[in-house]
């Protein structure tokens, strides 16, 4: 346990020293245990397990470009993200991890508990076992708070699913090497610093938003934290009902026309092989690329495989607003291209804006000059995090919550509404309902902190 | 309006009297319209619309038979059911249309008041437009009481979906040829005679299980009237917590291994033509058959299709017992073949008893003896009603309540769990968690009356 987070930071700095680990890139043909398959260019393993990254045909997407293909990462394995929660003195605590993956900014980051592929569980990597795994194996000890399937990134994914759970345990654990009780205040903080608290962790958190937000006793104060309170007491102080929200949410899935066929890879048009890497031919969106990993603290030492990397930072932000006094956030139905059920409540704002550069201005992602020309007293929370660091190298996103002013416009188009923080965790307890960018930043309203000065 | 359930049968006779409707068998390989394709043996219409029928290869199913192949309706297109609210005098009334189906037992059944694939939808059938749509379009008057994307039958259907709406208005209604109003109390009673109300309205229903339990108000009566009312209290008085609920559907999706694939019509193991239809080997499950429909009350008057013919009734039936005088229902957590996402909450029971008898006692449907060999004084409901008769000829199922004594188990086995009124008729409000045979159920509990004599 850490008395506050500079303490926390002394031992962080002593875990990344003892820690020894390097990625490097190495080109895509030359990648150990991956096959070009000389068929249809497909990437996959040799053993026929991890993921393959294949091509995707979309059309009719309803976004400013209708049609594209790409790469696409495919993973039908669905894994365990699982924290332990526990209480000490009263107060929740949550056993994190610092873990080493091959595409984090920085190398080392908090991770969950455990964070387990299915091929960690049935020991295809051939390493050691997942310590505190039988936490969230059944029959198991302890309360579940939440566990649920949730998506992940729909432009880098077809249809994956991870299992996020959060199980509280009253008995003694013992804390591993690299792992580490951080109280839900603690987390609040840390969630403030760049690339430190890894996405697996900011998703499961999402679960927690709940239990936290019932502890958020401002309620009465006019200010950003009342309006927030406000916005999770069950007063019917909302702008639309949960069945109208659901109404909603069916209607945009109705009109969602987005089809999608799987093709060969070596076929995906305006991308092409160079350098080692399969690039988009105006640098935009991602690379794949091939990478070397050594490490002396993963169930195996070294390995090579395929990542995402992008080219540009990605924006993604939820315009709030006070209706009434109560924070209402601006939810988009978004048609995502991997979605297992194609339409996702995602955030007002979710894009690289660079993949916009040679596109005519009126086709800019709606609400993005609204994120990005925000006055500065209007930004309750703007943090870089980056997204998952064993499949995306160095993917960095600019996370964003604004509060627009009385005078922005309440009615807005077919496929956004305004909803209450309530009405977003009832719908986070269900799968298919929010996407990962709008539960990460679901999760930074659950933790929120004023910066202290 | 009718005065009672008599003046409703004397206006229903006379409907039945003025529409004139034929359905005969044809052999498959005769019908007009339709083509069995040379490469694959799959049945599709000649525009490419409507539906195909294909062949499905499913393995790891986790029930007494593992693999087996099967036909298949693929219709990806989703359409809408309606049911259009109207309260007079304070009485809520529900616009229901007596209209033909090919595959009705007795031709005419009671729909929802719109009923409408997307072909209807976009004039494919080159017909006459749908009446009452513009009240399930966007924007449309009224008030929204349900609308969620809803699963069809995962044994017959891949992936199927339907958007089930309930809305409600103010205004005053036309009321055209075939349609009638009936209150909530009178469907209460329809739905307990055989083959009368049809599944399209059955499956919309469960929508208004919630509004429909809030006036029950049999909390404090020592019956099983009560004990349904306590069901649907939100007194915390359950079981397990809705988190537990929702931890042990998720864990058993983590445990479902079914895969399933599409393959050739042509080449499914088990299945062969003759006599002009396409037929199991030892006469189980169903049939794809040919038929011929004439009518003079629908938007195309002749016409010709495949329908899957089951070859016996099925059973669909919840065991419900009294916990501390709360009604629970035991839902099965099923692999269902055809379901979009794997695995739906069900019935207790849900077969085809026949499929079973070539098998050892040993692989009988757990529970399917406490359903069919209950006292007559512990079945609460029992009544035969068809399938839906667009796809299904004459396909009908037993469906029962049965409630159990104190003396059986609360230790059910893992793929089971209790639940009260209160959690599935929240679960119904989310897309892809409870099958159509459970909606179905969960209506007949909200529909609920004892017999009058």
């Amino acid at each position: 346990m850490f008395a506050d987070t500079a303490e926390f930071h002394v031992w962080y700095a002593e875990r990344v020293r003892a820690q020894k680990y390097q990625t490097s890139k190495v080109p895509l043909d030359e990648l150990d245990g991956w096959i070009t398959d000389p068929a249809t260019g497909n990437l996959r393993h040799h053993t026929g397990k991890f993921f393959t990254v294949e091509g995707l045909d979309v059309t009719r997407s309803g976004r400013a470009v209708e049609a594209w293909q790409q790469p696409i990462i495919i993973q039908p394995e669905r894994g365990v993200l699982g924290i332990l929660v526990k209480e000490f003195d009263g107060v929740p605590h949550c056993l994190l991890q610092v873990k080493f993956e091959p595409g984090n900014v920085n190398g080392l980051q908090l991770s969950p508990t455990v964070q387990a592929t299915r091929s960690n569980l049935t020991g295809v990597h051939g390493g050691r076992s997942v310590p505190y795994l039988e936490y969230f194996s059944s029959p198991r000890p302890g309360r579940t708070l939440s566990d649920v399937l949730q998506s992940e990134q729909a432009s880098w994914f077809l249809a994956k699913r991870n299992r996020n759970m959060i199980v509280q345990v009253d008995d003694d654990v013992p804390v591993l090497d690299d792992f580490c009780w951080l109280s839900f205040d603690q987390i609040s903080d840390l969630l403030r610093e760049p690339n430190l608290v890894n996405m697996d962790t900011r998703t499961v958190l999402a679960g927690a938003v709940a239990r936290r937000l019932d502890e958020y006793a401002f309620a009465t104060v006019d200010d950003f934290r009342g309006a927030l309170a406000r916005s999770w007491a069950d007063d019917g102080d909302q702008l639309h009902t949960t069945v109208e929200l659901l109404s909603w949410f069916t209607e945009a899935k109705g009109r969602c026309t987005l089809t999608r066929e799987l093709i060969p890879l070596s076929t995906v048009t305006g991308w092409s092989r160079r350098d080692g890497a399969l690039s988009h031919h105006r640098e935009q969106h991602f690379s794949v690329i091939g990478v070397d990993v050594q490490t002396d603290n993963r169930e195996v030492s070294n390995w090579q495989q395929p990542m995402f990397e992008p080219r540009s930072q990605g924006v993604i932000a939820f315009l709030v607003r006070r209706v009434h006094g109560v924070l209402h956030l601006l939810v988009q139905a978004r048609f995502e291209t991997g979605a297992f059920d194609g339409v996702e409540m995602a955030p007002t704002v979710q894009c690289q804006p660079d993949n916009y550069r040679h596109l005519p201005a009126s086709s800019a992602p709606l609400f993005l000059a609204d994120v990005l020309d925000a006055a500065p007293e209007r930004i309750r929370f703007d943090v870089v995090h980056s997204e998952e660091g064993g499949r995306f190298y160095h993917a960095q996103n600019r996370y964003l919550l604004i509060e627009v002013g009385d005078d922005f416009p309440l009615a807005v188009p077919d496929n956004y509404a305004w909803m209450t923080l309530r009405q977003l965790t009832e719908f986070v307890r269900y799968g298919n309902h929010l996407n990962v960018e709008a539960r990460i930043l679901l999760t930074f309203f659950g933790f929120y902190r004023e910066e202290t000065s």
